[in-house]
This record gives structure tokens, sequence and C-alpha cells, in this order.
């Protein structure tokens, strides 16, 4: 065992392989369900076993946030990833947060490479291999997405031939096998040696499109659950976390409840309004770019307290907080966040203008994320807590905790 | 099957015996480790053929309120019941809500017995028998408490010799077999043919004390368990759900995390500021009247905005709103609440001053319940759902549903 540091905490991680995953858009929902119908042995195993309790994500309840948190240990307060997207400040432009200089930490991942672990980072999204996998190849460790394992090569991705070692060809990025092909991919490097500090991070286009009893959802954790054993098998301790869970958004018609806030604001306040979803990313299938938080910027600030009382008179808006006030409560950096921040309800999204969201691309209603409600996401481990952490997750964990709960949370 | 309303819904049970239970501070914790643990086979079969989901609780996530919607089918602003306690603006005093003049709408309970079903409210604990039993007994209906049993008499509660009935004496308050005597009494009933439509509400005290995983909870559910199978046996449907759920309220170190707040305010603002816990009830050993929610009263209105952004500020503070927004956004009723609501985080409770709360009568911690955190509950019932309840329950469907989705629900 060899203790390492990042970003002030510490990690004792034991020298057996250690596979984190984080399930995109895994509410709890999926567990219990998949578990009911007999889909998970192995995760039902493993966790009557291990631990299973909830932990508290961190806000906005979008990927790359908590991808960033996950992968820190920080929160976006201190990563300044707090969104997909953000009105940069110092340009007046709308950006993509998709490379590693926005992030202001860096990633516990390198801290473990260069404690002499072999590091393996595999996305299901290429967009996350490029925020957050920067460092690990230079320290000899393998990174690379799914979406684009064909492009992976030795000098940039750490490896060669990735398609071989996993014995698949890449995926379609529109498909539950866009996550089950990075566990393979986990699964593979371990059982061949090739790596022992994995991060395994997929993507939630099933959780989108399906809820928990649906029975391609039930499939889908079936497949997930034969990797998660595979994982086992090969030795590894196994943690398991969400950036996020998620929510069906419709009436009970199965319409959409969107609040377009750009427009309802315009329409009372004027043209200097301006929205910004940042959910916003280039899957645009999952969601329509229609999530449960958005920011607002005001060319006048001398409206922020009235646009703030209005907003939270409408029905659907659960909280609206100022500049100040969002970066206090919902631990963001105030530099990349809006003039005001608007979260909605567990089955409302909030958007910009009805032309800015194409809603015949989601088939079969909205289901998202992004708000207080899709907060709250499990926490899964291979192995009981030991004393020490079974106080901390009788607190107020995290799932940015969760390679702390890998490492050092073991009995 | 014969169609009664009541408040304006409608209802269409089956002639089956119906029986809901309020699992009273049910967390969906609760259900999954029970079930992991092998404690509740019965459940686990019930869940895998008929549903299990989450639903939305009314805020202040407390028994009385929440018990009072489930039997009205309304929201608090309706009920009017927002709490255990409350400051009474007509008389200045702070009065217990533990007699049915406080509630603004007649139950359900008593419509289905109007359209002649043979009505069962029982209860753990005899303060909800007072506050929403009025009227089964006059509709030759049945109702105890399991606190009083022994007080049960045909012409008060509509049965004689309930203890021999039930086949076993009065239990404890203050134990897991206050709430187990509940469904013991509920199955009886059935059982014997005394009633067909049930409404068995439990108490929290288990979960106050136990953690999911202590085996205390586990044994506790595993009992609970029998006693939904005696009721399935019986040929009811099971429909399930909870009042509120459940939250550890400690530090890492297992130290109750408190912000008193009549202390805090009154340091800052003066004496003009009063504080009431609305959790605070006659079961004070449960969690010495300190939940995640507390209301404000003021001398001084002028105040208000200044305070409401002073307590918006304090770590562990989540939610602030004045009596207008409260009323607004939490569902209540305005003039059953304080100047000011406060709400406090997923780990911390608010309270009034250290000398109005006895930690001491807390063993191992505090768990409690009161705000957001506590807001989401499972919805369990022995059916699948029918096509219209499906979409009810891919909306936003909430705990005080349960009696729809029992009658109106199964396919």
């Amino acid at each position: 065992m060899s203790t390492f540091h990042a970003n002030n905490r510490s990690y004792s991680p034991p020298s057996r392989p250690i596979a984190v995953i984080c399930i995109d858009g895994c509410a709890d929902e999926y567990i219990s369900e998949s578990i009911a119908q007999g889909k998970m042995p192995r995760l039902e195993a493993m966790v009557k076993k291990g631990y299973r309790g909830m932990v508290r994500g961190a806000l906005p309840s979008f990927t790359n946030v908590n991808n960033s948190a996950i992968v820190t240990g920080m929160p976006p307060a201190v990563t300044g990833i707090c969104g997909n997207f953000f009105l940069n400040p110092e340009t007046g432009e709308e950006v993509m947060m998709n490379s590693p200089e926005f992030r202001r930490c860096d990633t516990l991942l390198n801290a473990a490479a260069d404690a002499g672990r072999k590091v393996a980072f595999i996305t299901a999204k290429e967009k996350l291999r490029t925020v957050l996998g920067d460092g690990i190849v230079e320290r000899g460790g393998i990174v690379f997405s799914s979406e684009k394992v064909n492009e992976a090569k030795k000098e940039t991705h750490g490896v060669d031939n990735a398609e071989d070692i996993i014995g698949k060809p890449r995926p379609e990025i529109y498909s539950g096998d866009a996550s089950i092909y990075v566990l393979e991919a986990g699964a593979a490097l371990v059982e061949q040696g090739k790596a022992d500090f994995l991060y395994l991070s997929l993507t939630d286009f099933m959780q989108h499109k399906y809820a928990p009893s649906d029975p391609e959802s039930l499939e889908f954790y079936g497949q997930m659950d034969e990797q998660i054993g595979r994982l086992l098998d090969a030795g590894c301790i196994v943690a398991a976390t969400a950036d996020h869970g998620m929510n069906a958004k419709n009436d009970e018609n199965g319409e959409p409840k969107v609040i377009y806030v750009q427009t309802l604001l315009q329409e009372k306040f004027g043209e200097g309004v301006k929205v910004i979803c940042p959910i916003t990313d280039p899957y645009v299938v999952h969601h329509g770019a229609l999530g449960s938080l958005v920011m607002v910027h005001l060319d006048d600030l001398s409206q922020t307290d009235e646009i703030i009382d209005f907003l939270w008179r409408q029905d659907g808006i659960t909280e609206v907080y100022n500049r100040e006030m969002a970066a206090l409560k919902l631990e963001l950096a105030p530099d990349r966040i809006g003039d005001i921040c608007v979260l909605s309800g567990r089955d409302v999204v909030v958007g910009k203008t009805p032309a800015d969201h194409d809603l015949s691309v989601l088939k079969g209603g909205l289901r998202s994320h992004g708000g207080r409600y899709e907060e709250m996401v499990p926490l899964l481990l291979s192995e009981p807590l030991n004393d020490e952490y079974k106080k901390i997750a009788a607190a107020d964990p995290r799932n940015f905790d969760v390679f702390a709960f890998a490492c050092n949370g073991a009995l």
C-alpha cells in the first residue's frame, strides 16, 4: 500500500486492482428495479457483502460537473467545472468546457500514476477524455473513449490496438453498448495486467431513453452486471456511483414540461436577458439540451432582484439564486455561472426559447437531470466499510468521495 | 366496484380488501437493504410482480402533515395541517394540532365508509387517531391506536376486545412492536371479515434509532414482511408508502449537527424572534424535537428580509422563505406557518435554543427528518399498474396519491 495525495486529500489504496465506475444517470431506482427483476445477480451479491448507500452529488447535476468532481475529489467551486457550457465573462462568448485548461485542480488519477499505479481512464464520451484525461499518458497510463477507441495510439492514448485488447470493435455512441464497452475495456485491461487503478465512466443514453422498469433498461443493466462480475473475478475492489440521477420530465400525458426561461423573461423584462443551458453538449439526442438548471445573464444587473422574485413565483421553479448565493449554496465558482441560477422541479425542465430546443429528437417523452431532484445517487462498494468510513457514510458523503471510499474505506 | 369521491378526487376500489400502509420514516434505503439481506421475501416478490417507485411527500416532511395529506388526498395547503405544532395567530399560543378541528377537509376514509366499505384506521400513535380518525366510528368503522388499544370500546372505537381479536396485549409505544402490532391488527381484522378498507399507519421509532443496515432494523423489517404476507394471503391489494424519509443528522464523529435558530437570531437581531419546531410532539425520545424545518415568528416584520438573507448565508441552511413564498413553494397554509420558514440539509437539524432540546435522550446519534432531503419516499403496490397509472407514476406522483394508486391504479 502506498499513500498518495491529491488536492489535500490522501488515498491509501491496497495493492489490489481498484475499479471505480461512474454509472452515468444511474438514479437509485435503476439498481433497485434491476436487482428486483433478477438482472444483476453479481451486483446483488456484491452489495449484500459490501455496501450500498446514498451519496450527494454536486450541483448542477450534470455529467462534466460530477465527473470533474469525482476525478479530483473536489466540488465544482474548486474544479471550476460548473456545467458543460458557460458564458466566458472575459470574451462574452458561449464556450464548451471541453479542454483541461478550464479545470482548476489536478486529478487524483495523475497522483495515483505518480505513485506507481497503472492508471486507466476509459469513458464512453470523447468529451470527458479531453476534459479530464490530461497527464495520464505522460505518466504511463491509458486514456481513451469508446466513442473514439479506434483512434487510440500509444503516444496519445497510452495504448495501441485497443479494439484488439478488448476483442470488439468500436460501438455506436447512441447506444447502451457505448457504456458496456467501457466496462469490457476496463475488465480486459485488468485481466491482461495492463491497468490496476481504473476510472470507468459510462454514458446515460439508456437512462435518458428508458425508465428503470423498461425491458431495454433491464437488459442493459444485466449486461453491466456481467462486466462488473468480470471486474470482481479479476480481483478488483469495485466501487460505483453516479454523476446524477434521472427523472421523467413529462406531464401525465407524456408531454415534456418545459419552462422556456429566456422567452418568459424577455417577454416581461425586455431583450437584455440571455439564458445559458449548461447541459448543452454535443450529444443532443439524449435530452434536446433540456435539463433542470439554467443560468441567466443580465445586461442590467439592477433588474436582478425583481427577476429573481418573478422566477420564484413560477410554478415548477424550485430554486433561484443570484450569483453570490448560487456560489455559496451550490458550491459553484462565481465566475463560471450566470447572474441568476434557476433550478426546476422533479418533473420540470428549464430551457432557453422554443426555437433553441428540438423536441422532435425525443422519442417517448423526456427524461433528464440537472437539478436538486437528481442530486442523490447510489454508492456501491464491493467491500464492507471499515469503522472510519461507516461514520463518513452516516454523515453527508458525496459522490466525489467514491475514490476515497474505494481506496481507504474497505474493511 | 363502487365509486366514491373525496375532496374532488374519485376512488373506484375493487371489492377486494384494500390495505394502505404508511411505513413511518421509511426512506427507500430501508426497503433496499432489507430486501438485499433477505429479510423481506414477501415484499420482494410483491414488488417484482407489482410496482415499486418513488413518490414525493409533502413538506414539512413530518408525520402529522403527511398522514393528513394521505387520508385526504390533499396537500397541506388544503388540509391546514402544516406541522405537529403551530403558533396560533388568533391566541398567540403554541398549539399541538391533536384534534380534528384543525383539519380543513374531510378524510377519504369517511367517504369510503359512506360508500359501504368496512373501514379500519389503525395507528401506532394515539395522536394520529385523534387528529384523523373522526367520523369513522359513527359510520360503522373501527379506529384505534396500538398505544391505547386497551381503551378501545365499541362506542368510541368501533370495536370491543381489540386485544383479543389481535391475540396480543398492548405493545410498548417506544418499540418496533408498536408498529408491528398495527399490521397484526389490520391482518386480524381482514382475516376475520371485520374490515375491508384499511389505513395502517406505523411509527418511526425504529427508523429514528437505527440505520437501514443495523441488525435491529433488519429484524424489524423482517417482522413487517410477515404481516404484509398475512395481508396478501388474506386477499388484500396492498399499497405502502412513507410519510417521510429519514437521515442521520450527525457529523463524522457521530455528534448531532444542530443549528439553534432562535439563539442565533436573538444574538444578532434581538429578543423579538421566536422559533417554533413543528416536529415537536409527545414522543420526544425519537428525536429530541429536532428536525430539518422550523418556523420563525417576528415581532417586527420589517426585519424579515434582513433575517432571511442572514439565514440563507448559514452553512447547513438550504432553504429560507417568507410566509408568502413558503405557502407558494411548499404548498402550505399561510395562516398555519411562521413569518419565515427555514429548512436544513441532509445531515443538519434546526432547533430553538440549547435549553429547549434534550440531546441526552438520543442514544447513538440523531436520525431525523422534516426537510427536503426526507421528501422522496417509496411507493409499493402489490399489483402491476394500469396504463393510466403508469403515466401518473412517470410524472410527479405524490405519497398522498397512495389511496388513488391502490383504488384506481391496479391493472
